[in-house]
């Protein structure tokens, strides 16, 4: 099966199979802690056996937010799985939250193909590292070239990391946090923003879809310190997802 | 015409008016600079001439962001119009921008009515100040009774304002800031969100229609320190709205 169709069926399956939790309080109970060390709510477990189960017939190796690592029959590709990011936005139907894809070669050294699926609206990202596209329109980064006219997403809670916020602020125009990172980074591909900073980290579930697709819109996508892709989804990637153009500037006022 | 049906007409007419031009590049060039001090972008002003064409032949004032004091006949009531809350998301396609509307009598000593609507996915917010709905389902504020299980939402941009979010950073659960305030303020009466702060301040014609809305959910909405509202679109209102339970805690926490 090509990529593009199976990333589409699976993206598909999920959203049926969870339409009727968002924006409901059963959604959100947590039912255990999750492989990547965080709380699994009812509908990221419902949406990751949906995954499991339309993957399980397949040859297929699949990494996933809630239960780690899989090996379906013989593998020839890795699958890395966030079935439902924006947790929070989904169980509150706060209209950004998505099914994240990404398709690695088995020995999870590349991403050969990216899809983002927002589940509220519809609307698809996708990428083979060449083209990225937006419903099936082609997708580039943003012209923005000085950070006081960049428009940037950010997520940091500790200290320091607030503090590196506090620096940027002095400097861009303006500033969002959506709950929703796949979708931010996808805004950073398709120049609805101008960069995309996480620096408490997020699991390879997370980013590996975004990463691919922003590279193939023209952007640069910046994975520190750590391997990347990892099948290790506790594994914190503090990530700078930029239109390449400002990256640098951000790097230096962020390492200040 | 009751205020409903009004409200329900010129949201209509106003989403219908800006359909073609939801994240395009041409709805955010600047015309000029509007009645409020910020530039008027096209997508804003096409907005804006849609209302005053739809209500021009009826009894009323009209108070709205971008023009203005208008007189109709002989009014009866004072609508106070953001015709695009939002304005970035909705050029951006990014699907979190309004048309906000609150109905108060002629001489603008209380707001009768409150209107939102989600221009991207339909979803509207209404209250009468007795009861507040969400597509006619009614709704009430968050029972979060600390800081620490807190989602809130903040705006604030200059070194004391971010030195107030600082020190809700240290306290709350979780923080956001989606770009679309009317909205944000919604989330806040049905429960999604359990505070809304706007320490820069906004105009009536933003927070107008979300004040009553909270109110009728069970929250709190503190308008500070200006006179509430009023016909003058430039004056900056400084805003905090909760749940009510955590609205003094919040208080202390920006004023310490």
């Amino acid at each position: 099966m090509k990529h593009q169709t199976l990333c589409k069926k699976l993206a598909n399956q999920i959203e049926k199979n969870t339409k009727h939790l968002i924006g409901t309080k059963k959604a959100s109970k947590t039912i255990k802690i999750g492989a990547d060390g965080k709380p699994t709510k009812k509908i990221d477990l419902i949406a990751e056996k949906t995954a499991i189960n339309y993957l399980s017939n397949k040859n297929i190796q699949l990494i996933t937010e809630e239960t780690g690592l899989h090996r379906f029959g013989k593998p020839q590709h890795t699958i890395i799985l966030d079935p439902i990011d924006g947790t929070y936005n989904a169980t509150n139907n706060i209209p950004l939250y998505s099914t994240s894809i990404a398709i690695a070669d088995k020995k999870l050294k590349q991403i050969k193909y990216g899809y983002i699926k927002n589940l509220n609206n519809g609307d698809t990202y996708k990428s083979d590292g060449k083209t990225s596209k937006h419903n099936n329109q082609k997708i580039t980064v943003s012209n923005t070239q000085n950070l006081k006219n960049a428009s940037i997403s950010y997520y940091g809670y500790n200290k320091k990391q607030r503090q590196q916020k506090e620096r940027l602020n002095e400097k861009v125009h303006r500033i969002r946090t959506l709950g929703c990172i796949s979708l931010e980074m996808c805004y950073v591909a398709s120049g609805k923003l101008d960069a995309f900073i996480d620096t408490r980290g997020a699991g390879s579930t997370d980013i590996a879809a975004a990463s691919i697709i922003i590279k193939g819109a023209g952007g640069k996508f910046q994975p520190i310190p750590q391997k990347f892709p990892t099948k290790h989804v506790k594994k914190q990637i503090k990530t700078i997802a930029t239109n390449k153009t400002i990256h640098k500037e951000i790097q230096k006022t962020i390492n200040q």
